[in-house]
């Protein structure tokens, strides 16, 4: 293995080559902090070059290679394993924003720009770069295509993968491809994009993107509607749609106990009604025209949400300014979440029209296995996707309660599979629901995804052990 | 061989294994009527259980299989080649709209149900389904995810992949994966629907799908804009695009020649301007509020357009009424150049700040090779797409100019490559782009599509010939 790693050295330089446990510690450990891998060394490579180079060297010596970006992911996708086999190979050098076209709408970007810098620059040249998630000053573009990231704008922008026009990826032979098209239409064969996008590093590094830019709203008006069930949320979705079309850019489900924890924690934040109401949406329109017209598009929704009562009390925000005060209170339900303590987190998906029927049986046969656990429902609705998060009962210690991890799991997993949903909404597989994969995945589609592997990474040494 | 037809008889009934020369005509000639094939068979399969088990008897004989819906494709894709060695396999009676899901806005189709079916089902469940093209009234929702169709709606809607949530196909082994999964956001492995969608029937053949639906706009009102050149044109994007945002539904680029065109063949057509000018662009915004809010928005961006000199003259619909009389003139540009005989044609795709450019400067190349040819150039700006086809100079007859197919290719697509282009922007490869596939595409990007055609159909049954 020396020579191995002075193969790399002459490729990368030294300095870029981590091998004591201090350097190599931050790149080990998952961003929950709740296991460490073991590697041989952590590379960092400054170009795609130096990517590939080192990709032929771990090929040539057969050294497994977890790909690293900013290390955020929620699910072990991003480190290695405890046996010490294999390289992590991190993308953080790769920063550059190579262009930026405001005419195309389009900006090529190196795999390991931070998406908050990505969103700046984009910015800077009066676009959009719609890609939003609580990570975003820490997560890198690379990592986000991997695991085809969501967030909350996908209800209008759609998820990572639509927001990518091109992609440059090192193969497992360590060839390049240089697939940075800027084209909106190109059907000239296979959708390799596609392909490396979402698969988590396992069949490949991806280390350059095109990016689809939009143009910025004038601006984005919120609401917090108070509802009676999960049920009038997808009515107040319908009446959305049907009147704001695309303006409509998002729509987030929180239930009382959500609020209840963020008011508990963080007192500080605005309280919009005088009572607790059983569920809430926080509702964004956006306008390309105005300010002024997005207020009064949304109060007109509302209105007509009240009048037919679907919905039952709301806040409309005034401004832009206004409405940043109302979205904290939904940017709070994570952190409320860890200051409560720890809890069986799901990152589920369903088609919309079902999850009102999830909610409802679903919480039933949680209280009958773990009497008195508390629901933390919350999520993008407009997308189907919730984070059904379970929290002790009252009394009982987080660790008491996590020994029932896998119990829970059956519990909800089962039921998202009877009502058509995923177990992955947008963090992916990783090594941490990779059983949950197999026990879930139609067989057929887990033979087709093992012969793709097999084919583009015959010798298993890209990621291996996340996904399949 | 006739013990494999009886096979197929005893799996699907008689009547519908086709083998006389006149019932198979229609599924063997393309829809241009410029190429013939031949086969053993048409096969006509009544579900999803019959198409998995005639392929399981074809893998076992070893029998090659084309796939077909409408048989509209204009690339060669769905018919045989000339060898009659393969089967055909109409996907045609698997024709029912399986379920309809308006709160969730997905409807579950058979491969064959005919687009215009599928929009008019959409529509009666008061939803839109964009997809929309010339072929709309023969070709099938399984052809058009085959080959990712484009259409006039991709602007704001995207291709046929971005319409498409989940898919049913039967793979190369006869096993049906059931992945009708009518999520928004799903990380669970490997993008096998992408992976399908746009393989031209040589992975697999999709039997049904989950569509997106829309919202239906309350309207959409259009603009001619008459425009000094190319630039101005791209100019006039950048300002809708700001203005507008999403509303902005349709951008087509037409050349004084095209509509000339047009109003010689069909001169019942309006004439909005009382003289020629160089370019057009017809715009149309969509409103999900009113009429009146389509047209005022529109208005006040043409006059913006008028003020700042971008535009050189426009009409603005009225009404929506109106708005359907200017994109006749759009939609004639095809029929008017078949009426004044054959031509050369590209469907190419640049990045949009390049057309300018690409016009700019590939049209003396051509006029340099062939001079007096006459460019019929129009398409889908907003995309990038353009139909840049090259007619005879005039008093030259077709199947003199025809001759120069090879060449004149050579010269566009050569450019195309310069300016960072697709040779294919929305019909797909099928055997008549496939030696400029090999010659364009980049051979890492090759080799990995060659890797996962071998992958999943090693005996290379699935639609030979096509694409690779």
């Amino acid at each position: 293995m020396n020579s191995f790693l002075d193969a790399c050295r002459a490729l990368i330089g030294a300095a870029h080559v981590l091998h004591q446990a201090a350097d190599m510690a931050p790149f080990l450990r998952d961003w929950r902090g709740r296991f460490t891998g073991s590697a041989l060394a952590v590379l960092r490579p400054g170009s795609v070059d130096e990517v590939a180079a080192l990709v032929r060297a771990c090929a040539a010596a057969r050294v497994p290679i977890v790909p690293q970006g900013g290390n955020t992911g929620l699910v072990l996708g991003s480190v290695p394993d405890a046996t010490g086999t294999a390289v992590v190979l991190s993308l953080a050098r790769l920063n550059r924003v190579r262009s930026v076209d405001a005419v195309n709408r389009t900006m090529t970007v190196d795999a390991g720009c931070i998406l908050q810098q990505v969103q700046e620059v984009a910015a800077a040249h009066g676009c959009l770069f719609p890609l939003s998630l609580a990570a975003e000053g820490s997560c890198t573009i690379g990592g986000n295509l991997s695991t085809n990231a969501g967030g909350t704008a996908v209800l209008r922008y759609g998820n990572a993968r639509e927001l990518c026009l091109g992609l440059e990826v090192v193969t497992p032979q360590g060839e390049v491809w240089p697939g940075l098209s800027a084209l909106r239409k190109d059907n000239t064969g296979y959708d390799l994009r596609d392909l490396f996008i979402g698969a988590e590093g396992t069949l490949g590094i991806i280390t350059g993107a095109v990016l689809k830019l939009y143009p910025q709203p004038k601006a984005a008006i919120t609401a917090l509607v108070a509802l009676a069930t999960p049920g009038h949320a997808l009515r107040l979705l319908s009446l959305l749609q049907d009147r704001a079309g695309a303006s409509l850019t998002g729509f987030e489900l929180m239930s009382a106990f959500c609020l209840r924890l963020v008011a508990h924690h963080f007192p500080q934040l605005p309280r919009p009604f005088g009572q607790e109401y059983p569920q809430y949406a926080l509702v964004e329109l956006s306008s390309s025209e105005s300010e002024p017209h997005a207020v009064a598009l949304l109060e007109q929704a509302i209105g007509a949400a009240l009048e037919q009562e679907v919905a039952l009390d709301a806040v409309v925000a005034g401004s832009v300014a206004q409405s940043r005060g109302l979205w904290q209170l939904r940017e709070h339900i994570p952190l409320a979440q860890a200051a409560a303590g720890k809890n069986i987190k799901h990152d589920i998906s369903l088609p919309v029209s079902r999850i009102a029927d999830f909610i409802a049986s679903t919480a039933p046969l949680l209280q009958q296995a773990f009497p008195g656990c508390q629901l933390v429902c919350f999520g993008h609705l407009g997308d189907g996707n919730l984070h059904f998060n379970v929290a002790p009962p009252a009394g009982i210690g987080d660790e008491a309660f996590l020994v029932n991890q896998e119990a829970v799991n059956r519990v909800v997993h089962d039921s998202v599979a009877r009502h058509g949903g995923s177990i992955s909404a947008e963090h992916g597989i990783g090594a941490l629901k990779r059983d949950e994969l197999a026990r879930y995945k139609h067989p057929v589609a887990l033979q087709l995804m093992r012969a793709i592997k097999a084919a583009l990474d015959p010798h298993n040494l890209m990621n291996p052990g996340k996904i399949l």
